[in-house]
């Protein structure tokens, strides 16, 4: 199914395919990419993104969980916006990929608190 | 983050995790695994769960999209019930695993056609 995702056309994407699409700022600035996508198993709705920033803000390569109500696809950019300030994302929940990261009702609404959204987990 | 989803308790699966979730009948018989989701880019709702039913039926390892709505999270299971007879699985459409099979939106309508489901795509 190659083919497929990578047509930024095409309003599916395979779960597997998400790693590497990017994620822009207002300004259209690429930010960092979509590493994974946090499923809800009964629902099937995406609940979190979780993105890595590369290098950008000297944040290396943890990732952060981002409720999914903050990432909007723009079609003409192929790729998420955020409309998140700088320094919210400094401050932002995140771990290092190579942790064994236990996630934990008690780890998601800390996330949720952060970006002050519903909590997923109430 | 694997050991996380390796628990069927947590109510998130991570969307590189999905592959190899089992999929059973209403009698608990399992069928086969979901072998990937196609996720709306837009909604990050689960469209169709790909799933492959091994050798059974005689299938071999062809992928058959499901209408999302068709499998349900069955937590004492740990995976997906479908309520769909044998019947209706053998002559369901599906496309070998390694075809470059490209996704258009008449596919879909055919498979949501063949479930009886409202189109995604209309």
């Amino acid at each position: 199914m190659s083919d497929v995702t990578e047509r930024t056309s095409d309003p599916l994407i395979a779960a597997d395919r998400v790693t590497g699409t990017a994620v822009y700022n207002r300004a259209g600035e690429k930010l960092g990419t979509v590493d994974n996508i946090m499923i809800d198993k009964v629902s099937g709705k995406a609940i979190y993104g979780i993105m890595s920033f590369g290098g950008f803000l000297g944040i290396g390569e943890n990732q952060f969980p981002l409720p999914w109500s903050q990432l909007s696809y723009d079609k003409r950019l192929g790729g998420y916006v955020v409309d998140l300030d700088k320094r919210v994302l400094e401050g932002a929940p995140s771990y290092a990929r190579d942790d064994r990261f236990e996630w934990t009702p008690e780890y998601g609404r800390s996330v949720d608190k952060y970006y002050r959204v519903p909590s997923y987990w109430d």
